[in-house]
């Protein structure tokens, strides 16, 4: 073993990746099943845009594979999270609930409603929303008036919470519901990450009122750029279908719009690509949890990093593999991330905690953001590509 | 000659575009260029998304057909517009002129930015915005403070107007720029559907401050969805990169995101179909505008409709072909609606206004909104595919 511990962990990186030529991306997209038929039938038919029985075909697969009522496919999953808010009521000058820790767009969306994000802290357990601490919070810092929770100090309703599955891995989705319940906080899973990842047996995103899954480029399975939203209600689910298609009355000929709308539709071609990527997703997850046993043996007992494995209880899909520096070895982050990006090993940190950007510095936030912190300074994110896994 | 004005206006469409087996839409795309080539090359080399080679040429490629300095690819019109509006600081509770005929997204977007939109009627020589009209109603009805223009009556700031080349046809943009410049008002053109049409020799989209242009399955080309901003405005363009993509600082690892952005990218997969339909459309616009000298011969002198023919010192793509019912014969529009679409012959009025949507009929409005009036009763759009054009 070499003396530095950032040259140490790029070897053991490099023992599981192998010797390969050129740049290993983070996330690889892999296009070697029926994606050029569909996307052909596409071309060969005329049925790129908004109308085409690809849609169809996505939504009915994405029911299939997560178990949800209803799937109803948008642009993207920014997209998707807004109309998921817009359609569960959250109004101007609400406030929602966002975990600190996660990608920028959640926060973003909720300002497209004229809310505003409330941070809250996650659990190194999960990486993802802590339902105690949560609890405990919202105890000292809220009022229920009319069946509906209120923020004491800013006097703003809390209508929501957006509880992701980060890096695929879910977060504790069961007590979190107890929690909203008790708080009536409506619940919206950002599964964006978390396509293939279960929680005591149950798909991710089958748990709240409504969740949101993305295909961008990076994600397990992409359309170029799109998204899903899973419900199974089916009055939310019409309303989605409603608003995210502008609204427009149904009539042979007039246009008729009867609230304002949105131009949320993915067209045809890219769920033509989203159908073909759908067939071979459990290869996808058998491959990507291959390369993560792989890693985690790899990196067991290293005195700097562990490796974050699956909770008792969740199936991840191992979406983004994650090294955790450990806390007296914060300090090697940048130099793990500037050699093994040297070496063509793409790795990179997490996001920067939202609650610390400047559009949403003075959002109200929980004072203790002590793991989100944490988690901010020790993730790596490490090659997942499942071609890296194959078995 | 049949006896029955909405037969004969249906035998006419039928000698234009011949006796064809099937459904003759409004607009089809065709895809018999470069398409599947480009869309493969995407597929094989995994370059689906939002980064990718075809969105920059797709962008240069408008550029050059434009004549514009800048062109910005996003997911869709509307998202085009909101994010125009943005930049150009169009801010919560302002105003911005639409006109009441028009496609509901442009005062959908309005109210993305927390704005109203504040209807104006158009007029017949274009089916465009009335610039004299406009004028005389912002005399009177505005007054202009620290040189931003004030509804007297509501005391709102009008930041912009939407000017909108409708159905292909320019509007009178140089009239247009002379009024938003006497009022302060800064002018966004809605050219989503005049990609090909211009005024005085210039690309309709090159004369606001921005432009917008859609690329929706029904327009002259199609990304399947898509949209593209136009300026000449460095600084707006940059900033419009920037809102785009998420706000996202360049850094080689970091999240760092300064300001509220937008998911609102082009996937490279839907700008790799732009790029080859940009190469054809040439020949789409020589085949249209043959189809619609067809049309304006076979509708010459009939007693009940005009062929709405494009105005001096304009050319258009006649994206849509219009028929214009006469005064005294509005009552036969649905007649002739029902029997062309019984015939395979797709045919559609125009939008119902956007100032009686349930909506928006709250909204500031003229008073006088007669001649949007009457284009809504008296228009039908009538097939307008390139290939009823071939020469």
């Amino acid at each position: 073993m070499s003396k530095n511990p950032a040259e140490e962990v790029l070897k053991i990186i490099r023992s599981v990746v192998g010797n390969r030529d050129g740049f290993v991306p983070l996330h690889e997209p892999s296009f070697r099943a029926n994606e050029l038929d569909y996307v052909k039938d596409c071309i060969d038919t005329g049925w790129v845009s908004s109308v085409g029985s690809y849609v169809e075909d996505f939504e009915r697969g994405l029911e299939k594979f997560t178990g949800i009522k209803h799937a109803i496919a948008v642009v993207n999953g920014t997209a998707g999270l807004h109309a998921a808010m817009v359609v569960l009521g959250v109004k101007e000058n609400d406030e929602v609930l966002v975990p600190a820790f996660t990608f920028v767009a959640t926060a973003n969306s909720v300002r497209y409603c004229g809310a505003f994000p409330h941070f809250v802290d996650s659990e190194k357990e999960t990486m993802g929303v802590d339902p105690q601490k949560l609890r405990a919070y919202l105890k000292d810092n809220t009022e229920i008036k009319n069946f509906e929770c209120y923020n004491k100090k800013t006097k703003r309703r809390i209508s929501a919470l957006m509880a992701m599955h980060t890096f695929g891995h879910p977060v504790k989705i069961n007590e979190l519901v107890k929690v909203c319940k008790e708080f009536h906080i409506k619940l919206i899973e950002d599964a964006a990450e978390s396509l293939g990842s279960y929680y005591e047996g149950k798909h991710t995103g089958c748990f709240g009122e409504l969740a949101v899954l993305s295909f961008n480029g990076n994600k397990i399975i992409t359309t170029g750029g799109g998204g899903a939203i899973l419900t199974n209600d089916s009055v939310l689910a019409d309303r989605l279908k409603h608003i995210t298609k502008t609204s427009k009355v149904s009539h042979p000929w007039e246009f008729i719009h009867d609230e304002v709308g949105f131009n949320y539709r993915l067209p045809n071609l890219n769920a033509a690509l989203g159908c073909a990527q759908l067939e071979v997703l459990p290869s996808f997850i058998e491959k990507k949890r291959n390369l993560a046993s792989l890693y985690q043996r790899a990196f067991e007992n290293n005195p700097y990093v562990y490796f974050f494995n699956e909770n008792e209880g969740t199936k991840s899909n191992y979406w983004l593999n994650t090294l955790i520096l450990k806390e007296d070895f914060l300090g090697i982050r940048d130099e793990i991330l500037k050699l093994t990006n040297a070496d063509n090993l793409m790795t990179r940190p997490a996001w920067k905690l939202i609650s610390s950007l400047s559009p949403y510095v003075s959002c109200p936030q929980m004072e203790d953001l002590s793991c989100a912190k944490y988690l901010e300074k020790a993730i790596i994110n490490i090659p997942s590509s499942p071609y890296l896994g194959e078995i």
